[in-house]
């Protein structure tokens, strides 16, 4: 069971939308995933960083008090240890028109139990047909109109792969339906800059903060999908799902894993998040 | 005020949206717009069977008696001449995970009253940054994930104009935000196939389908941008504001509007609607 707030308050249930709400109906709005270790929110104040400049970008006016006061309301009332918290933030109701604007964005935060079982898990990719398009500043947003991911990710399922990897449109790295792409190439920790039709990760953010940490020199540049197979290693990062070892790329093992590599940055991002959330053994893997 | 459809029954204010609906979470799911010409659909099978193959091709399973019985219930309840119906389809309530299925969709179905003025009305383009994404199927589907085309409206009306051109990835001719492009040069009436990244329009399929009635050949293909300058006539199609001449682009004056020939078309097209809606005179403009 899921706790939920909606529009000021706790609700049970279904949720009382606006039959025009652009969110349900045009995908017109963001949203942020965010851990809770022990009760505790990871990152947030990234998360809802990143949130305002969303939303700053597609002209919604949120209420960052608004937000704060809804989490803090679910957490006080939820008893999860671990959890997601998703926030959803739509434009609201507006005129007629796809350019319309709204004076009242609609607001909603849900908390789900979570089991962890996806932290650091292995991951097979399938490419996929659909180029991730970094002409729309949509690429860089975490918006709520996700088709693209959704169908990549279906199609990487029907080819038995467990996420899609996405190129852009000058078929060059961007990312998965769901996380950031990482390579390890010699003393170099490289991932597309967002120009490439990233999103900027609030994970990816802090792997790139924490190399130094690892020995590694962050370098944000773009990748030819050949780089991946050529590397020492290759792994995902999501805010959920944290760091992730992929093992194979449309059926093909990567002949370095280089899983010790990965385990030390992802080791560094563990004590990272202990010390960001006051936690100091957030999870047991 | 609009009259409203949900899950099965009318329903006056706010619909019950299950929080993990992922029409409104993740924009997956399809919509519909279509025009009541004296309080009745027009080309009605037509999006239908679009809105069925394109539930198909996402994997969700809509009924169609549902959806026929929703609507009829809503015009017989609402005493609206010239309307708009559009109906929203989403995935519904899934599991965790991108690809996740859903067994039962939401529908929703809305009336608006209408007053018809932006049938024929002139329009000037502005060439959007954003280009339309072929290589995803979602851009030959009418998806609730609209926020490219939200984006480039909204940049449209900035730089004053009534709506965006959108390119493809190879920088042809694709679109606008709503409609679909025509252009008149010599004998041809000539529009971009699917493949360019293309909404496979109703009232584009009609037109195409009246091109002989107008002394024309239809033609299927692809058009430079540069085309549309040196074209005898631009013009837009699109459900509810049917055909509109387009005046100018980036600020730059057609230089053969050819607004005798655009309507000429737009004649036949009401005729069509006429006889297919079995009104004989639907809209006096």
């Amino acid at each position: 069971m899921s706790a939920v707030w909606f529009d000021g308050a706790l609700v049970e249930g279904r949720i009382p939308v606006d039959p025009g709400d652009r969110g349900l109906t045009l995908g017109d709005g963001l949203f942020e995933t965010i851990a809770i270790f022990n009760g505790k929110p990871v990152y947030l104040k990234a998360h809802l960083d990143r949130l305002d400049s969303g939303a700053r970008e597609l002209g919604i006016r949120v209420s960052r008090r608004e937000i704060e006061s809804g989490i803090a309301e679910l957490l006080r009332t939820s008893s999860f240890g671990h959890a997601i918290l998703r926030l959803t933030v739509t434009r609201g109701v507006g005129a007629r028109g796809l350019s319309a604007e709204s004076d009242r964005p609609a607001l909603l935060i849900t908390l789900a139990p979570w089991q962890l079982g996806t932290i650091y898990a292995p991951v097979r990719l399938a490419t996929s047909s659909i180029r991730r398009n970094q002409s729309s500043p949509a690429s860089r947003l975490k918006s709520l109109s996700y088709i693209d991911n959704i169908l990549a990710a279906r199609e990487a399922s029907k080819a038995g792969a467990n996420d899609a990897l996405l190129l852009n449109m000058q078929g060059r790295v961007a990312c998965s339906t769901i996380a950031n792409v990482f390579l390890i190439a010699g003393q170099s920790l490289i991932t597309p800059p967002l120009s490439e039709g990233v999103l900027p990760g609030i994970t990816r953010a802090r792997v790139l903060a924490l190399a130094r940490a690892a020995g590694l020199v962050a370098d944000e540049r773009p990748i030819a999908p050949a780089d991946l197979f050529s590397s020492g290693a290759v792994f995902l990062t999501n805010s959920i799902r944290l760091i992730r070892p992929v093992m194979a790329i449309d059926g093909q093992t990567l002949p370095k894993p280089g899983l010790d590599r990965i385990r030390s940055i992802f080791d560094l991002l563990m004590a990272d998040i202990a010390g960001s959330t006051g936690t100091l053994d957030p999870v047991t893997l």
